[in-house]
């Protein structure tokens, strides 16, 4: 299955000068959903995984869908102030200033999923909060990778992904 | 299964007042996801349903989970400025201020997801918003209901709940 075939580019979104990769039509499709999982679960080893924690918001689309077709519990890291104490945070820069992402503490083996690979930054954020909250993160994985914005290695940790750009 | 032994009620959040019922914990449990979606197969007649839609961000969780569990597409309502245009919009009041939700224009059977029912002021705005974007809301559902904010009938629509405070 030829998954770019179901990603839209629509052209000056958000803002000018990004060409933004839009998977509503992928999502719609129950047979692509099926794909995704597959794949995923072909490139993680999933034996030894307690939980698929995705980053709010897309990432928790992808996340759930793994963990509901492997059978797997669901984490949420969520931005600033939306969880009940006590959470563990950690703040990460954007173009123009900072973002927070927060999680509960907990123990366990982890795949941490995210819709979109760009600069990486919110992702090395999430990567980082899972171990400081107590699990371990043995597998990172994006539906998306935008190659030409990052070098997909962080911490010498590999990032899986289904499509490339 | 006892969902509510899964959820974790925390005082005075995310304001003084409020008493938060976190869902974290229920959401880790795969057990717990397969009742969950099992109990909504029951309550939805899926038959005649092409997408499960969910409300950004909690309402992805839950329509992700029953849309992969059932093989069913997915479609988000997502919160302003996050969809691609062309979008079909809706904004609702909340206790200080306006929130909008977005969606794409489509057609065919829907059911609509949310976490939580308190006032519906949400909930109402995602049904009117999915009708005009073109697509038929054959049911409505939520994890947790908190009868003691709303009155459960919306426009004579009966809104599924799991569990109900």
């Amino acid at each position: 299955m030829e998954l770019k075939e179901l990603i839209t580019s629509v052209e000056n979104f958000p803002i000018k000068g990004v060409l933004f990769r839009d998977i509503s039509p992928l999502l719609k499709s129950p047979e692509a959903l099926d794909f995704i999982s597959n794949e995923f679960s072909k490139k993680f080893d999933l034996n030894n995984v307690d939980y698929i924690a995705g980053i709010e918001s897309r990432g928790f689309i992808l996340a759930m869908l793994l963990a509901a077709k492997t059978n797997k519990g669901f984490i949420p890291l969520r931005k600033a102030g939306k969880l009940p104490p006590p959470v563990v945070a950690e703040s990460y820069s954007l173009e123009y200033g900072k973002a927070t992402l927060e999680m509960q503490k907990g123990q366990g083996n982890i795949v941490l999923l995210d819709d979109v690979l760009a600069t990486g930054g919110t992702l090395v954020a999430g990567i980082n909060l899972a171990e400081k909250a107590g699990y371990k993160v043995l597998d990172v994985g994006v539906l998306i990778n935008l190659t030409f914005l990052n070098q997909l290695q962080f911490n010498s940790r590999k990032i899986v992904s289904l499509v490339e750009y």
